[in-house]
């Protein structure tokens, strides 16, 4: 099946229906309607019903959704049925972290390599990672098949890192320094800083 | 002025627009087009014009729009222009640099409390911070008039901590932790978890 064309909101919406669904998975629940849906994600049915209409017409009246087909029909829309390699750069609290995190929650998406430029973190382990220095950050993202890179580094040394990385092949950056980075149009970039969440969040808070 | 309601794919742009038009600020750049916002930030001028939109008509043809201004209206937008007080529950690497961070970057939007369960947490500093035990969250949240927390607790206790900041009077939650939290309708809750991040990011690599 040819994937649709889905906005990016909709985009954003499908990872939170699957970390709910698998967690439906994992406790052997089978079927669950939308209004469930919408009642644990604090949702609107209509609009989760809208959403998954793009897998398709499997919801059923008085049924519901069949939880295991839509796991698998949300992993192929966000194409993660697959395995990416991801590169973190900047092992500071944050790339810990997120490093630490990351062993433990994910399957195919999968932080591969991690650089740093202290000499103090150089060689050292990050779970069973070593932090390499970034001289090597090119060499080893052609050799691993790297595509998206992790950006943990402080904020002036943030666009000369996604040069590097766009460089050497990455397709996708996640961007955690409080910068806009500039990068070609075929490379996606998202940007998760602590400044913009707290600052959206203020706008709902009367 | 009534601030209109505008759309959260819009209030998530704002913050954006507002961290470059800073840094312009900070280079005593007055005037700014479209056109040049959209080049540095990788956006379509049109969109971004339409956005600013809301803020009133005052973009001149051939000149652009005045910076300090648009950084004025902006914050009042977002509603910024006020201080809110933040508390961090989860004093890990993940909310350590989180707090580090918040420390240099935020003006108004302060990280001003920091709990955590561990005794070997307890009473020790961050930044200026000291931590302090998790049964000091209601006194402490309703003492200093927090309004936001931030959850950077290990999944398994991120509802249990989501509960009391609620119960404490707290109106936001940006909340780190892989779960979809339960909150009350005139709670906002904003999920920042590296998961749904990279599985968003994922659609967009081909």
């Amino acid at each position: 099946m040819k994937t649709p064309k889905i906005s990016e909101a909709v985009v954003r919406r499908l990872p939170v229906y699957l970390r709910y669904l698998q967690q439906l998975q994992d406790s052997n629940i089978r079927t669950v309607s939308s209004y469930e849906l919408g009642q644990k994600l604090d949702m609107n049915p209509a609009q989760i019903r809208k959403d998954l209409a793009y897998f398709g017409e499997f919801g059923r009246k008085g049924i519901g959704y069949e939880v295991g087909y839509l796991v698998e029909k949300i992993k192929q829309i966000l194409k993660i049925d697959r395995h990416l390699n991801c590169a973190l750069i900047g092992a500071g609290h944050l790339g810990i972290a997120l490093s630490n995190y990351n062993r433990f929650t994910q399957e195919k998406l999968c932080i591969t390599a991690i650089f740093d430029n202290s000499v103090d973190k150089i060689g050292t382990e990050v779970g069973t990672i070593k932090i390499q220095p970034l001289d090597e950050i090119e060499r080893t993202i052609q050799d691993r098949d790297i595509l998206i890179g992790i950006i943990t580094v402080p904020a002036p040394e943030a666009q000369k890192v996604a040069d590097r990385l766009v460089g050497s092949g990455v397709k996708g950056i996640l961007n955690f320094a409080p910068v806009s980075l500039r990068v070609p149009s075929h490379v996606s970039v998202r940007n998760a800083d602590l400044t913009t969440e707290l600052q959206t969040l203020a706008y709902y808070i009367d």
